[in-house]
């Protein structure tokens, strides 16, 4: 691979991958290869091809190398090659400083062309891809490529691996979740129907239900699962379809121990973002966000009151925080703690779902949090309302039929312990770890109102032509 | 926890779970507490607990221990408490060798019950569960708890855990596939509609052809994701959303390479099962499979032609194997090769999907295989197509519009290398591993044609009587 290049000087290797870029400087060509590992400057010598007036091959023989003799040059970008060559120190004029394997380069000895590539649609060779993001989304196999996009998958496969093997380490056991189910656990409008045989059926808006029953069995669970919101609006922070990192714990002797608990899991997760991707936190130009031994903790009302000394906008009796409201907060944490998170608590029972313990204290309030991060929310959640008649008692109040959550309240029929738990969105934690502008750069295939894949829209009025001619 | 008190002979410990059994024995009770590290026997002496005369305490205080003195016993299985007591050896007749806290019992000084069961609706307290499997499923929530039934999903967390691990160590990247697909992938009625805003669209049938874009990326990716089938008709072996791990690899020098990285990583799945779910093999009175250094690989047409020369069956011009023939050819592997597992290659063009690589020798054969385990199709792959030209040509011959492809085409417009990939079902692989009869059992919440969490059925006529009162 590339990487390893640079312990192999003086030897003979064969290399994989794509055509980066490609520098023409005479009788010398510059070809960037990139594989898995990174990139690697391969210099082929056109005088070491005789025939290279010919400088495309149109049919290359798929078995065995073509001989240096008869092979191309003209390589495109994007085009996939298998070389073997002589690794060699690059002259101290030539060292590139900004990639690990800058003091080598590979001499081609021979050549083959695995695919060829279509000409590309804009510059893939530069360190930044200057794309608008439907651009960006429209060419989303080809973008996924440039070293700055797939970085932030890097990043995320980072976040997820730390989120599950901190819980591992806590004592949490790993579930799988269904996606499919049977009734909408929140209420709203805001989920799809699937059509399931003669039946109507739904995609899950998150594992709450199952990580509850799960506990049941493990005490202590989690999951990463896809959710799914009918999400009628475009923001730069919501997708209908995001990936849900959804843990639950029982035998809590106080909802603080939960806090206490995504206290832990956040500051691993960045310790290993830290740790494994320094490389792609430097491509942008970022550090994790700060956080100090105890994450401030507010009451809702209290931070509405700081924000309203701060603004005078008086928010004071809202039931909830508005995107502005959570980014003054944030700057607050910011200036006053030093810190980059602030956990929000008490948010009022009607502002959230049925299951919600209600603080004994002030019972209008929940034993609720977010935790919010570079001014927006991380993560949510809470203790959960244990006993059944409650239970059975507010899926009445928040108007669904409890006939419709039949399994779930079986579970707290049969005895289920004090709990809580918590759900970190993987998509927005690796926007707001990169300080990207649009959580669908933190999606590989972002699904949102008007594009799965491609773009709605389009299809339909293509289909609409189709069906009307 | 449970486990932890053999190690704590004399001393007091705080341990929290449920009732799992009690047996009276005149002023003494024996309680097995359950929690997620096993089972410990309380002993509960009547004499300390003077009004014990109030067998049951009705309104526990939430706040603190009942205090010896005032407290219970009247406990029913799955209530959740908590008890303090002291940790002591048992005489030597009563120790229970079955259970590793056998040797150990706490005698009960304070006791609080933090949640009440309803009476159960069958015994569950017996090592095994004798339930017909849709009682197992309609009391999900319960049958989980026990510990046989719970075992299966402790063994399905080290296969998935162990299939990631394997391919982590051999360079691939994890990446997550959406379930939202704008198109069907592989044709065919079985697909699942979502009603997606004003749009139809579907829940993939597999993550293939993301893993082929993201193979473009990394060179080498896993998922691990749920993947959904229409199966219009209920079988021991087919579920409608089941958990696919599935794996894609590039720059392959020849398709065999992609079955020895299925044998790898099917080993290592099976030693780590065989390591860490010891107690849990014991419970199903079984052992892993057997594995040999190369598993034998027969062409369709050759085991056929066994399959023929041992039944006197002729299926030799079948373009596949039916479950009785998958029987037979692990019978003869089992016999003739000491091996549970056989690869099955080569199947024709028109058994495959549109992205399979026909056999330059044999054109209307592909570079396919199934392995087989213990009778049942455990793992599934193959080398791919990767010339755009000839994708787009099958997709139309296999009946679709490369219209609806063009995310994926797009992956090969740009160059792609030669690749193949796999796909296992967890589900599978658990019920083979434990030999359960049904894959249900294998499935947390198992989804089919008259299932989703309740009985489809039931739940219409329900709601078709609401309607029609």
């Amino acid at each position: 691979m590339a990487l390893e290049t640079t312990k192999k000087v003086g030897k003979k290797v064969r290399l994989c991958g794509w055509v980066n870029s490609r520098r023409d400087h005479g009788k010398l060509v510059f070809v960037d290869l990139r594989d898995r590992s990174g990139i690697i400057q391969l210099v082929i010598s056109l005088l070491d091809f005789a025939d290279s007036s010919t400088l495309r091959v149109k049919n290359p023989q798929p078995e065995g190398f073509s001989s240096a003799k008869s092979s191309l040059i003209r390589l495109h970008l994007e085009d996939v090659i298998e070389v073997v060559g002589l690794v060699k120190n690059r002259t101290p004029q030539t060292i590139n400083p900004k990639i690990p394997t800058g003091k080598v380069e590979v001499q081609v000895e021979k050549i083959k062309i695995l695919a060829k590539s279509a000409e590309l649609p804009f510059d893939m060779g530069q360190p930044e891809l200057k794309l608008e993001l439907p651009t960006l989304l429209d060419f989303r196999p080809l973008t996924l490529r440039h070293p700055k996009i797939s970085a932030i998958f890097k990043v995320q496969e980072v976040i997820i691996d730390s989120f599950r093997q901190t819980l591992k380490n806590l004592g949490f056991t790993e579930f799988q979740a269904p996606i499919i189910v049977p009734a909408t656990a929140e209420g709203g409008a805001e989920v799809f129907s699937v059509n399931y045989f003669d039946f109507k059926t739904y995609l899950g808006q998150s594992p709450q239900l199952y990580k509850q029953i799960m506990l049941g069995v493990f005490e202590r669970v989690f999951t990463v699962t896809h959710a799914f919101r009918a999400e009628p609006s475009v923001t730069t922070r919501h997708l209908t379809e995001y990936l849900s990192l959804d843990a639950e714990m029982a035998f809590v002797d106080s909802w603080q121990e939960i806090m206490d608990t995504v206290e832990d899991v956040v500051k691993e997760i960045l310790q290993a973002v830290e740790k494994k991707c320094f490389q792609e936190l430097v491509m942008y130009k970022t550090t994790v966000p700060l956080i100090t031994v105890k994450i401030p903790r507010l009451k809702l009302r209290e931070a509405q009151e700081i924000i309203y000394q701060r603004t005078k906008k008086d928010k004071r009796k809202e039931p909830d925080l508005q995107p502005a409201d959570e980014e003054e907060i944030c700057q607050w944490a910011k200036k006053e703690k030093g810190s980059d998170f602030v956990f929000i608590t008490h948010y009022p029972v009607k502002k959230r779902p049925f299951y919600t313990y209600p603080d004994p204290d002030e019972p209008e309030y929940t034993l609720s949090f977010d935790l919010l991060g570079r001014g927006l929310e991380w993560v949510t959640g809470g203790q959960r309302i244990n006993d059944y008649e409650k239970l059975v008692e507010n899926i009445k109040k928040w108007g669904n039929d409890p006939a419709n959550f039949e399994l779930y309240l079986q579970a707290f029929k049969y005895g289920m312990p004090p709990e809580g738990g918590f759900a970190f969105g993987a998509e927005r934690m690796t926007m707001k770890i990169l300080e990207l502008a649009n959580i669908r750069e933190a999606s590989a295939f972002p699904r949102d109102l008007e594009r799965v894949d491609i773009r709605l829209y389009e299809k339909k009025k293509q289909t609409d032509k189709k069906i009307a001619g």
